[in-house]
């Protein structure tokens, strides 16, 4: 099913889900296509993200974000065509990066949209590598990891938007690289792609040992988004003074009750201290939006010059996104996942 | 009993302890006074600090430290008076600051001692708060805790050597600052006497919840060096961009296992990730020894204008070491617990 020129598909959050998101979590809506006033443009979406951080949109508990409401339209980033424009500096055609959310259309008045221009060459990696993912891994990295030249970076979800920047940043730093992915085919990937100096399998059998084997020397920088299993088997390899960017913990954001015992809360915190490390959270528009000039110049110019490899898996059908956004959250993605609507 | 010029005790690790230390755990022996030989000096042991780190030194448990072996001497800050010095820039009747041990005498190479002088003033506070304990505060604070006017401070262990530096520290700088103590002497020393804005008392009944009335606009710096009960009543007020030096975790250090479940390590990472925070251990000398001038400079100023109270509790004799140190992890301390040994 395709876009119309005089309906709005979109999904709206008809419950609030416990643990996994399900088919009844969302529904889809038609209404007339929005008419943008004075003042305001009308946009076409053309590309939908589809981001780890949704789930806690869908959720009332006390967070970082305000949640969806029921009966509103899911929100999301969006790569998109001004169809009309009353506002200065966008005009019909342009490309914009936008906050369309899981619909056809969208009318905004322009605050936070970044105009591309009328041809801007892979427009959806603006969703990617070159947006939010990409300026997440570069701050983390460069702001709370602090990386010195021959240190020892671990980075989870590595073959995803956010891991694998990170860890080719890091190549370029001059650090030893380490990623943590699901399954054989994406391991490879992230090693014979993307250059990270090993990959461990999470799913395999043994993954505390080969994760140790993996890092001879410790690990001075991990970059969490996954948590779990994962950080369990990181923890005893942090290195003295250790720093850790937390920017997700995808593996937690469907747990509706905490995990059996012992409780580890104190351990973790008596670890912090002996070891002295940096543990820090943070979201990155509002500790690092600041510095999207510089991640862009610096970040775009590796892109340009290819050495930073990015891999989207493209998605066809605005129908397909709640499915395919469950499928993020079981850790099914390979490289950005993107719903194409046009 | 008093010091011999002939002979020295001293207390030795008789056996690791498993939990609590008991009277086991240490060992009193005598020996002949030690000589200094060439580039040496014999240092007369007048005051022993007793600080909770000194718990981990009796672990053999991996830590920053390396452990204090069986049979030999237990390790501790002390002020000296020199005896005899083949040592540059030390001469016999000095007083200096020294890692001289549970002992009265100790030999020295110099390496690490500070001089004071012949007649300092208060030459005991060199273990307080105008050393280790006072560095940390200063350091955990300024360095870590990022104080901005206006914002709330919370302080554990408000009354003794760290916390109350904090705290006052913390006044000085423009903040509300709310100390938590043990029991209402405690709280109102550190109210009246320290001119914390408020303390609350972790042993009274409603504890988390005297604590969420005394900081109305929740907490900016937690600093922690108690963990355990503490710091979960603490971590449902801290605010956004809370930042959190841990510099000791005293509840702790005497368990032998983990407590029951359910696990809320994932919900500690979680809070660090919806909040924003930062949580960094340290230990003062190895992050922060750097800035001891700068330290003693600021630090000593407000000292000697009478703006920063200090309080001490001076426990006279060598014997009483063993007991005096089982009360400071059992947290009847009030102040800091110095040792008087001439």
């Amino acid at each position: 099913m395709s876009q119309s020129e005089t309906v709005n598909r979109k999904f709206v959050l008809a419950e609030r889900p416990k643990g996994v998101p399900t088919e009844k979590t969302l529904r889809l809506e038609t209404e007339d296509r929005p008419e943008a006033g004075a003042g305001q443009m009308l946009l076409r979406n053309e590309f939908l993200s589809l981001d780890p951080y949704m789930r806690g949109r869908m959720s009332d508990a006390p967070s970082y974000a305000v949640p969806v409401e029921i009966g509103e339209v899911m929100v999301g980033g969006t790569v998109a065509e001004v169809v009309t424009s009353d506002v200065k500096g966008f005009e019909a055609g342009d490309r914009v990066v936008a906050f369309g959310g899981w619909q056809d259309y969208a009318v905004s008045d322009g605050t936070g949209v970044i105009n591309m221009g009328k041809e801007p060459e892979n427009p959806s990696w603006a969703l990617g590598v070159l947006g939010m993912p990409g300026l997440t891994a570069w701050a983390g990295l460069t702001q709370i990891g602090e990386p010195k030249e021959g240190e020892t970076l671990v980075v989870a979800g590595a073959s995803g938007p956010v891991g694998a920047t990170v860890g080719q940043i890091g190549k370029i730093l001059g650090l030893r690289v380490v990623g943590i992915a699901g399954g054989p085919e994406k391991c490879a990937h992230v090693v014979k792609t993307l250059g990270f100096d090993a990959c461990v399998d999470y799913k395999a059998e043994g993954f505390p040992d080969a994760l140790k084997t993996a890092v001879p020397d410790g690990i001075d920088i991990y970059f969490e988004n996954v948590g779990g299993a994962v950080f369990d088997a990181v923890l005893p390899l942090l290195n003295t003074s250790a720093r850790i960017p937390v920017c997700g913990l995808i593996s937690q954001y469907n747990a509706t009750s905490l995990p059996e015992g012992p409780d580890r809360l104190n351990l973790l915190l008596g670890t912090i201290l002996r070891k002295r490390m940096t543990v820090r959270g943070f979201i990155v528009f509002n500790d690092f939006g600041h510095l999207y000039p510089e991640f862009a110049h610096q970040v775009g110019g590796w892109v340009s010059e290819g050495r930073i490899h990015y891999r989207e898996e493209m998605i066809e059908g605005l129908e397909q996104a709640p499915a395919a956004f469950i499928g993020l959250l079981n850790g099914e993605a390979f490289g950005k996942r993107v719903i194409k609507l046009g």
